[in-house]
């Protein structure tokens, strides 16, 4: 069983510890087996020593929700409304350009990224979710991955009367395939699922035991455009078809007034918020403050990189802990603490994630090295500088499941090279339209 | 005459126009001395050659307001209200802590962050500015350096009736010392400085020809704290005392209301916005839509990294766009080219700087090389990227005034791991009281 040894490190094991000073982490397998001041240091065995002077060790940060493929779409239309850039960009750009391949060789390029930036773990939510499912799985990293859902011709479901039944076998394909890899229901939203179809999704879900994703609530709109409506709010909506319950993760609830909040409170669902996105789209500011004080269980997410457009959660704690100061007019308000809970435990939690999220002996080694001789986290006081001044740049080196897939910034569990080729060339066509 | 020639680059000569693909530019002494394609590529004589291959060659960005010395606070007094922040944590610790020792090493490192994210120029503002003065121009960055005034003793000047003429002494011993450093006069905000201070500092900036900053408008009780209020707002007030006028630079400006802003458009002066630090401190959002729109001349920056807490100009853009979008909601306001110019040319017109800001022939060699091969800046469709993806940490050499300071991510002009070190000694004495 392979072994890893990392030396002399300073050890962050979760958002609410201190640091440890001078200290070594242990792997075993696919978990951590012991961590401890290196006066306690155990004899290396046949364990990989890692020299880690100088370094932060940290739990991996999950993205809570992200549309991986969409790497394809970054930048191809900035500066628009949601409606104009969901209608008249990037459905299109999709509709003539998804295709397995692309949603493989696009999530690979996101997995790129997100291992570059620190990320171990992600809940995606796309087309032709076999192909992520695959894409990931060769990366290394790991993920929930929702198969989309909508009412719609899509290229990965050109009869919308089998998109349940699509995902039904996306799921019995994945559910034991990769240990890393957990599949899921993703119902677009309740503007592109009839409450029939959002019923059946959530059903399959429940009878799967997997989780039940849905955007919901992102813009001040949206009521008006949800098909055949049953409450007088997105989330009243939900709750009036019996959608609302433990197993509902909520994506964006931008939108959501004190009566929603309550009602995902009392229901037990969850909610991941996605704050550079609602900002760059101005869709709005999401009310943490209030759904963390209620008990709400809160994730974050970077969502699609053409709505944001980075994949760094690193910028994405940043930004949370910022946009709340400043809708609450408070500078107290959500301070770095919680973000950096958001995006490791809080997300692991609401992706029902087994021992993930944090450094403790017998959680699965999903973990990132910082380096900490930067100019811009130097002194380093106190963590909170990793949600105001570090970047995914300074992660060096990462580990999912107790296998390194990156070292002094280079990738190691899968060719970064012939990924960006593919990429490119799919970008080529893309241009020709644009 | 030193020059460089960057060979099979993309330039992006500034925010208002296109890329040119597989171009070249060529240095000679401090100035560009041609840009074209590489069809057209000179011989290179004794021109140094950089390939510059899968490179962005673009205008090196400009940091409108810092308080470079901070570096030592940041992280040290997180997640506070501005008030509770400035008097219980940040002013103490300056009373403790700084000296000339401490303002020149602590620049030093501010310095080394900025250049690695790709800032050659910065507006600073603090006090000991000629030891300020002198790490920048060590450090080979160019600057306009504001030394601090206000109304109470501070270590730099324990007289406050010295506070002024301190301030003649800094400009005379700076003002044609060295080409890359201009001084300028920085009175702290209208609640530290009286009227009569503001007057003769004022009188001073005008009587040397140099810039004449000051604190504005940041938070919206500021009016409460002023010293001998005259108007109804700082603006007001500013406007009464015959300060507002186009030598004047209003760093924040915060709360302007509609007559504000339109006495700022019609008395030339000009605004600094500082998004992350009024996000972080909870201060509000700068009406800069409107601004812009009344043809008010806007820069960017930074602020102080114990406010931020980063330095880096990248993602100081991408809050600045974000953040109109969502306080206008309207995703379409502040698009990344207007958050480019901010940042460049902007914030050159702004610091008065001739032929800063822009690659052209007979400009100066201001520039920055980014490596587009990053994962998360492909595909590259356009320069909106550079706002909404790219971070500092992308740029990988960065030319001053003809002389490169920075080559592959390494320091050239000047020792980073001695300024650490100092600085390291400086934070262990500031941790005791912590």
């Amino acid at each position: 069983m392979a072994s890893t040894l990392f030396t002399h490190c300073t050890i962050f094991p979760c958002a609410s510890a201190d640091c440890i000073q001078d200290a070594f982490l242990l792997t075993s397998g696919n978990v951590i087996a012991a961590i401890g001041p290196m006066t306690e240091v155990p004899a290396p065995n046949n364990a990989r020593v890692i020299d880690a002077s100088g370094k932060l060790v940290m739990p991996g940060l999950i993205n809570g929700h992200n549309h991986s493929a969409m790497t394809l779409f970054r930048g191809m239309a900035d500066d628009l409304e949601l409606t104009a850039w969901l209608h008249d960009h990037i459905f299109p750009a999709e509709a003539r350009l998804i295709s397995p391949e692309m949603v493989y060789w696009c999530t690979r390029l996101a997995a790129a990224e997100m291992i570059l930036s620190g990320t171990t773990c992600v809940a995606d939510a796309y087309f032709f979710s076999g192909m992520s499912a695959q894409a990931l799985s060769d990366c290394g990293m790991r993920a929930v991955i929702g198969h989309g859902i909508v009412d719609f011709p899509v290229p990965s479901v050109p009869d919308p009367a089998k998109n349940v039944e699509t995902v039904a076998a996306f799921i019995s394909q994945w559910l034991d395939r990769d240990p890393l890899i957990t599949p899921a229901v993703f119902a677009h939203a309740p503007y592109t699922c009839s409450p029939a179809t959002l019923r059946k999704a959530q059903k399959l879900a429940a009878d799967t035991g997997v989780r039940f994703f849905l955007h919901i609530a992102e813009t001040r709109n949206e009521m008006a455009t949800i098909i055949d409506p049953h409450g007088t709010s997105p989330i009243r909506h939900l709750a009036a078809l019996g959608l609302l319950d433990r197993n509902t993760v909520c994506v964006h609830g931008v939108w959501l007034d004190d009566e929603d909040l309550d009602l995902v409170a009392q229901s037990g669902a969850t909610v991941v918020t996605c704050p550079q996105s609602n900002l760059k789209l101005a869709s709005g500011v999401a009310r943490v403050k209030e759904m963390v004080s209620r008990g709400i269980m809160v994730g974050l997410g970077t969502d699609g990189c053409a709505s944001n457009n980075s994949l760094d959660m690193f910028r994405e704690m940043d930004m949370l802990a910022k946009i709340q100061k400043i809708a609450c007019q408070d500078a107290t308000v959500l301070p770095a603490q919680i973000a950096l809970h958001c995006a490791t435990l809080g997300n692991a939690g609401l992706l029902k994630l087994s021992k993930v999220g944090k450094l403790e002996a017998g959680w699965q080694a999903d973990l990132i090295l910082l380096d900490l001789k930067h100019p811009h986290l130097t002194p380093f006081y106190n963590p909170d500088l990793l949600v105001y001044a570090a970047s995914g740049a300074d992660v060096e080196t990462v580990m999912v499941n107790g296998r390194l897939v990156m070292e002094n910034r280079q990738i190691l569990s899968f060719d970064l090279e012939e990924t960006k080729t593919r990429v490119n060339e799919l970008a080529c066509k893309a241009r020709t339209r644009h």
